[in-house]
């Protein structure tokens, strides 16, 4: 039988009755602490359990080939902190085992994704997608992407700040990297209003948890990894309720919903204003003229139109919204096709 | 200390050595199990520890004086299944003791929001909001809502089916119900051939999973609650190989995001067919008819812009696709306030 056992967030003491059991009765335990910093040590851990536990490299889980043959034989564990199952490597060794004819078992530990909400005060169902901020650039886009997205729909985003043994992202760091890349993308979210929860350690007995806006904890010290964020969208309030009791954080009329403007919201107002004055333009170029041909009742619709366009945009109906300012555009320039008037976009 | 205690999923076996010392340390140790079946009686919980436990009904925890009034003076204990925050009641709680004075400490355990993935192999990143299905039917627009958004951005969805003590739904009913309810929105996600994942006492010894087509699925029998159905978008080939390895589920070329249309995607196709044939009508109408203007160029763009818009639809600019037929739409819709021609929509 292969065990894959989660350890849990808080040390030692968070491993369950069931890890406990399996633990002391595989053959072999190794220990994989290549993702977590907090994980215990395979030292501690031997310590604890009385006996041997065996600290193993990711390449050699990737590998996998002797874990699969002992677990032949015998009874034996893969251990790390959090939940076993939330890295890929343990999936796809999980697969192997089954398709080989090995046993398995799952003994889940207290997860991140399970716990922030609930130490956050947040609620659960309020989140969204989550996303892990890496220290090379080219998971940015996809951070914004995802947080942007969750935003549009009222949603809340878990940030996980990856570790690497050799390097440590801070969340000082990783929100300076985002807001860079936000300036690039023209975005507005990562600005420095943004209201941002970032979480140092948690479940352990020195977790930190700082709330308030972007530009108020871009300069405090978070102490160890590992780190997370949360980038909340509005706030019930009762999660209001529980960030002020619990962290003493102002933070009344949190919205960063505002943030997140979508394409219609950006694009229909100013397609509108523009429609409008061209239409202002026409109408003075078409007084001077004499026309055989009857135009009031048209300019009339291309206003009409572009009122409705931000009518529709203000109800939510972005399609509608979009598909009026269109219709607008479309009727004004016919005047140029037809030859009547050049005009004057 | 007010202590928030969550026993995970698996009975005893998953309290963690954190949660069985507070358990046993506190002078009263309250336990809620309302909303989940599978939590240990007051009776065996009690056997496992060696200590009295207060089976408690919900509104003695959502009033919560006396919890609170003891927790001033002694140690208190309130213990669930799975983790003690994800239920409002208990983060209600939690921040009144805080703003009471009354210290608080969350010992989290193994929740289903943490486990599923890693049980079914499915990626957690993968995974969008989470909604609960109710036996009664004003949720079903939110439940459908959100997998249809979930959906539209390529994210499995998790559905908590609830459970009371006094009804239990299954998730045969609830896979009904939303179908039926879906049948009426016309939104053509819960059909016979969506892939389906149902999943009957996760993390227990006798867990039962289920995947395949919702057709399959609706008639066999899941046993006792509690239950949770989850919806995948498209599935990574990981996943897929974790599926068929793990349930011997066919899942090939599984792809639900094939049915959650963006307004877009159902309304431009719709507005192109019927400007083009509208756009034909006029130039046979125009053919017979002597005018002064030229109307060809303005022809030739309505054209040009419908096929414009299905190319954007294709490239997912759906904002731009919209605008280009609604162009199209008010180009041609010209004519007729012009007074050239009675445009036959």
């Amino acid at each position: 039988m292969l065990y894959f056992v989660g350890l849990g967030l808080s040390g030692v003491e968070s491993i369950t009755l069931e890890a406990l059991k399996a633990l002391k009765g595989c053959k072999t335990v190794y220990l994989e602490r290549y993702t977590n910093p907090s994980a215990p040590s395979a030292k501690e851990l031997a310590e604890f359990l009385g006996r041997d536990v065996v600290e193993v490299s990711r390449e050699f889980v990737e590998d996998g080939r002797r874990i699969l043959r002992e677990a032949k034989e015998a009874d034996v564990a893969v251990a790390c902190s959090g939940d076993p199952m939330v890295a890929t490597t343990h999936q796809e060794l999980r697969v192997r085992a089954t398709k080989e004819g090995v046993d398995t078992k799952i003994i889940h530990g207290t997860s991140i994704v399970g716990c922030i909400a609930g130490e956050l005060g947040l609620h659960q169902y309020k989140f969204g997608k989550t996303v892990t901020v890496t220290a090379s650039p080219p998971t940015h886009s996809t951070v914004l992407d995802t947080v942007y997205w969750n935003l549009l729909r009222g949603l809340h985003t878990l940030l996980l700040v990856e570790w690497q043994p050799n390097r440590t992202l801070t969340p000082n760091e990783a929100l300076k990297m985002l807001m860079d890349a936000d300036e690039e993308a023209r975005l507005g979210i990562f600005n420095p209003n943004l209201f941002t929860i970032v979480a140092a350690r948690l479940c352990q007995r020195n977790q930190l948890i700082k709330a308030g806006l972007l530009k108020d904890l871009l300069h405090l010290d978070y102490g160890e990894p590992p780190y997370s964020i949360v980038i909340p969208a509005d706030l019930h309030f009762t999660e209001a309720e529980a960030l002020e009791a619990l962290f003493k954080s102002e933070c009344s009329n949190v919205n960063n919903t505002q943030y997140a403007k979508s394409k219609a919201n950006v694009l229909v107002p100013r397609y509108v204003e523009k429609t409008r004055a061209t239409l202002k333009k026409v109408r003075e170029m078409l007084a001077t003229k004499e026309l055989k041909l009857n135009t009031s009742d048209l300019l009339e619709n291309v206003d009409c139109y572009s009122s409705d366009a931000l009518r529709f945009l203000n109800e939510g109906k972005t399609e509608l919204a979009i598909l009026s300012i269109g219709y607008a555009e479309g009727l004004l320039d016919s005047l140029r096709f037809i030859g009547l008037v050049e005009v004057p976009w």
